[in-house]
């Protein structure tokens, strides 16, 4: 899922990410929340109808940001107090809240709202804040029930065919991912997603946790890893089970001027391209490897234009996209397994210029 | 022309402009000279082929910017000595030179190297000015003859049929317009051009010196004004005789959040559209028209989001391109004047909302 935190894939605009066919991107409710308002996007029909997007949209909770963005934020047992990163401002973030957010921001998929700890942390405070987790993923379900049922006054309900994904914590501690993972089948969720992890733990570490983790979740039910990754991430844990991700990966290091390539990542800003002629990646057929040279987008990069920006972002998602539809095609053909192994070979050939 | 100052214009990519049907865009000499060079443009094969844009191009002389731009300039009969803006490096652009780089450039169109004063000045000023500038446009042109002999060594011509246009001078002094113009004639040129208006004088005295300037140019040549202007500007300026125009403002203005629309310009920031579901310009069929609404087009300019500089100037240049379209139109109809009465009519609606 390309990321579009303010209702929009930064530098993109909706018809690119249709030619991408992307099928789905995100929203993040912190920030939708703050500006321009979900009540104002409640009146607006939702944010498909504010945004002018059709396809589906999955909203994060918005604990995540709280959590790593706001200042002086104040857990409790009833939610997080916290201060506007835009003008200081106080708010509180409950379950319940959070759930009446995404509610009237109408997207297809809701996320409950979780505690996510720091990586490193000992296993006391991981095993506290999970069963925290537990208890709001509990909240978020009934507040939903209540919305289904048309008991909560005030909240406008945009979308009706809301899912709810619960999501699965407890660090990098195996039995705490076990109990965290069995609680919140038990609560029963449209879907379930692995948190808590691609915040600095090793990559052995984190795909070591995914494998353990996706095989306590129903085969049956969308599987997803949230705020993952790099492209050999989505084959590794294609691998272990996961089916979604998310990530500004591809979107932020585009900015920065990293592009991802078939052979590695390459970054435009690098001299060696001044006078390369060839597209950023020969076997990619977006728009801009169609049209332009390695050369002419590292003058646009040290130029600072935003054309740079928009267009590696392009052939950064549409890197990221074309990887997920080679590895469906390859589980269909059942040559998931050499695909794996021929993808992790070429990505790593340019690796010298990282 | 929309303006493509650094080889791309600012937020859009190529694909937008032949969607809008743009025919032909601007690039400034003084630019692609310091960044990235016009040696390392001629090694690509030229402009077009650098920034893949196959339809015409019209590139400056870099005089514009040497004396507006550069800092401390020193002007003599042979040319300007100038530190660049990026890294203080001190550069010198004489007449011959301007048409080197632009030969390695290879725009369709290149325009001559001339002095440009700032308003107001006076009239002793502007005289000798004109006539360095007289004198310079006829160094430009014997300059373009040797190229095309191809007796000049070390400059790669990218593009053989380059076309060279004088600029007629003599600030808002009739007289001396009228002095410039037929020597400039004399010389001979592929098209003229009147430069030094637009830079501060009013409106009323730059459409009587246009007026009276486009009558002394062949009307079998492109007459050009340069750095104009409005939407009315337009319209009113080829009513006194005017074939082609560029200008910032569309793309620039956008940025800024500013749109202009059949009935005069909007400012997107402003919280009237907060809550505004309409499109920009009802009467618009761009992308962003037919998309977006003024409520999420000010939520993109509020939270810094770069595409809304990007939907903006797809409107700002639709509607400038269109302009120009419905101009050609009534002409073709004979019915310019009837059109011309509509157009200042309506545009004036919204002048509230400056």
């Amino acid at each position: 899922m390309p990321v579009g935190t303010q209702g929009a894939v930064k530098a993109m605009r909706h018809a690119d990410l249709l030619e991408l066919d992307a099928q789905i991107i995100l929203g993040n409710t912190y920030h939708l929340f703050l500006r321009p308002g979900d009540e104002l996007i409640g009146r607006r029909g939702g944010l498909h109808r504010f945004i002018g997007w059709t396809r589906p949209v999955l909203t994060d909770s918005g604990g995540y940001q709280v959590f790593s963005l706001a200042d002086r934020r104040v857990i409790s047992e009833d939610g997080a107090q916290f201060r506007s990163h835009l003008d200081g401002s106080l708010h509180m973030l409950t379950p319940e809240r959070a759930v009446d957010i995404q509610a009237r921001l109408g997207s297809d998929i809701a996320m409950v709202f979780d505690e996510c700890v720091a990586y490193p942390a000992d296993r006391d405070a991981v095993a506290a804040s999970m069963e925290r987790s537990v208890r709001w993923a509990r909240r978020c379900r009934e507040r939903l029930a209540e919305l289904r049922n048309g008991s909560v006054a005030g909240v406008a309900v945009t979308n009706p065919g809301q899912a709810q994904f619960g999501i699965v914590q407890g660090g990098v501690f195996q039995d705490l991912r076990d109990e965290s993972a069995a609680a919140t089948l038990a609560i029963g969720f449209e879907g379930y997603a692995i948190g808590g992890l691609s915040v600095g733990e090793p990559a052995y570490l984190m795909y070591s946790v995914v494998a353990d983790t996706a095989r306590r979740l129903p085969a049956d039910r969308p599987r997803y890893l949230m705020g993952t990754g790099t492209p050999e991430d989505l084959v590794e844990c294609v691998a272990r089970g996961i089916d979604m991700f998310d990530c500004v990966m591809p979107t932020r290091n585009a900015r920065n001027g990293q592009l991802f390539t078939s052979e590695g990542r390459i970054n435009i800003k690098n001299a060696r391209y001044a006078e390369d002629d060839r597209p950023p990646d020969a076997v990619c057929g977006c728009y801009t490897c169609r049209t332009h040279s390695r050369a002419y987008l590292r003058h646009l990069y040290m130029a600072g234009e935003m054309t740079a920006g928009a267009l590696n972002t392009l052939h950064n998602l549409s890197f990221y996209l074309d990887t997920m539809r080679r590895i469906r095609e390859a589980i269909r053909l059942r040559i998931f397994e050499n695909f794996r192994q021929e993808f992790l070979r070429s990505a790593s050939r340019l690796s010298s210029d990282q």
